[in-house]
């Protein structure tokens, strides 16, 4: 009889899911296999009123089939909102997700400056609230060097505001890792995909634009410090895929956009990774236990069950007009979900 | 009257002119402007012989419109030429071009070993007869890494083979460029490319599979290093273009082909380079003296006169089914070919 793996309730903690049909194609490759998901608030306009915030709620769960899913909401930061804003609020959203201005996609009503004095008004809210801040932490210096660049920030953040749950988003660098230990209101999120893969996977054969993603992949030395965080499920270190879809055409032409696909395999490759390092003991650690401690979430039961039996990745996933390329597209896995 | 400028018998020195209806595309985007090209023999299968490259030459010429142009032949190296063969070929070649197996486009067939012992009988037949070598140079590392790697091997070639000129092509790092006057015998090309672009232009923002190269584009650190080296017509470095035509197809999708393609614009784009730095007094040196000095060349006069008035470069080269875009497609350059 074919291996089996069981994950209790996965979560994602770093998620695109869009909206409009995108929604509709991608909530369910998600909704399935996750307990639940941190939902990233950069739409058109972005995610900054409760109105906004619920209503983008409800198309969410309307587009994940009555799935055991909870989607945790967050408001895209501004530098203005008021003490009565965020409480009211506060009960609706998991975190307030902070965009340097123009570093992603959708980031262009970012921050304009990474000021402690600027951000100071709102970010001493969220400490008193308890309202978690999640930061895209680069800087738009040289690509490769935007998230060190970025450190000194953390650390001056995480020393004006003690008692703020900070969340480094998608690190990238053993400089981001080992910054996890000197700052107790530092945590992190990683993505499968940055635990795979390095600049050398995008650009040192033919260029593979399905790999282009911001922050960049990095080095071999990062990439190592990044998967052996994980392996070991470090507690201050919780996996969130930042599974970004761009439309097929958006992804294979002369200005391609930046995201990785990985939300339909992300459950399977991650236990073929930990297999493949003898961590399998750790990996409900890091795709659940780490971010029900670190967010204090009381979740549903939910129990996914995986086996070790080829799966063949679709080359791509549609709904009407949409249509998304997955990571390892037309490859074959070696772990598929029991049912599928 | 708007301002001119004159380049006499320019060169470039590393170029790409590829086979077929390509080759009929590309040749005369380069003849018309330029007195010479090195030609490289990475073809699909590499200039081996006598007979091949002979017959390759007259296709090139054949393609060239009757304009006066030198394609300076090379040949690809192997491990195993003998002395009758290389002193019989000797006149027809400018120099032979080392390929590590597998580095860049139509490379499968290069050396497999830079082990000096492995490629001393063909380089000591070359030293004696005075045949440059001109190499890629890079490792199999990350792809950052693979020009600064490669380093130590351009060492051991120039101390161990002290009569041989050993081109350095394409140049892409500080490190090569400090390496130019640590030994008498070692040279370099630089394209423009490497003087214009970093990584942040390929995939800082969007991602641009038409400015994704072989050596791939480095750091702003570099960059200034290969500018300051070219601007001040250093020497011992010379313009070589490695104009690389791919058919757009093969630039705009999944697994993009490394080459820019920079003959129709490299004129003018270096004017203009060179007139914003101050340093149109060197650009003759840069783009023909050098290289007539390293490689010791008798030209037929040819003069191109460039006028700062403004040209428009085209989306699109096309010949037949051929399409190939160049560098700067669509956009306004401040100077242009006189009669053009």
């Amino acid at each position: 009889m074919a291996k089996t793996f069981t994950i209790n309730e996965p979560l994602d903690m770093h998620l695109h899911l869009r909206d409009n049909d995108m929604l509709r194609l991608v909530a369910p490759l998600t909704s399935k296999t996750f307990s639940g998901a941190l939902v990233m608030p950069n739409l058109v306009p972005p995610v900054t009123t409760k109105e906004a915030l619920l209503s983008y709620k409800n198309r969410i769960l309307s587009a994940c089939n009555g799935d055991n899913f909870i989607p945790f909401m967050t408001l895209f930061f501004q530098n203005n909102y008021s003490y009565e804003f965020l409480e009211d609020i506060k009960n609706e959203i998991i975190g307030i997700k902070l965009y340097p201005a123009g570093i992603t996609t959708n980031s262009e009503t970012g921050v304009s400056s990474m000021d402690i004095e600027v951000l100071r008004p709102t970010l001493e809210i969220m400490s008193r609230l308890g309202i978690p801040l999640c930061i895209h932490g680069e800087t738009n210096g040289f690509v490769m060097d935007r998230e060190k660049e970025f450190m000194p920030i953390y650390e001056s953040l995480a020393i004006a505001f003690p008692d703020l749950k900070i969340i480094m988003e998608h690190i990238t660098t053993k400089d981001a890792v080992e910054l996890l230990d000197k700052y107790q209101n530092l945590f992190a999120t990683v993505t499968l995909h940055h635990l795979l893969i390095t600049l050398d996977d995008l650009a040192g054969g033919m260029l593979k634009p399905h790999l282009f993603c911001k922050p960049i992949a990095k080095t071999p030395i990062d990439r190592t410090a990044l998967l052996n965080a994980a392996l070991k499920a470090h507690p201050k270190l919780m996996f969130g895929s930042d599974s970004a879809p761009h439309p097929k055409h958006k992804k294979e032409c002369c200005g391609c956009a930046a995201g990785v696909f990985t939300s339909p395999i992300a459950l399977q490759v991650l236990v073929e990774l930990f297999e493949k390092h003898n961590s399998l003991d750790n990996l409900n650690d890091f795709v659940s236990n780490n971010a029900k401690k670190i967010y204090n979430l009381n979740l549903k039961s939910k129990t996914i069950n995986l086996v070790k039996e080829d799966f063949i990745v679709p080359n791509v996933y549609e709904y009407k007009e949409e249509k998304v390329v997955p990571m390892y597209s037309g490859e074959t896995l070696s772990w598929s979900l029991e049912d599928n």
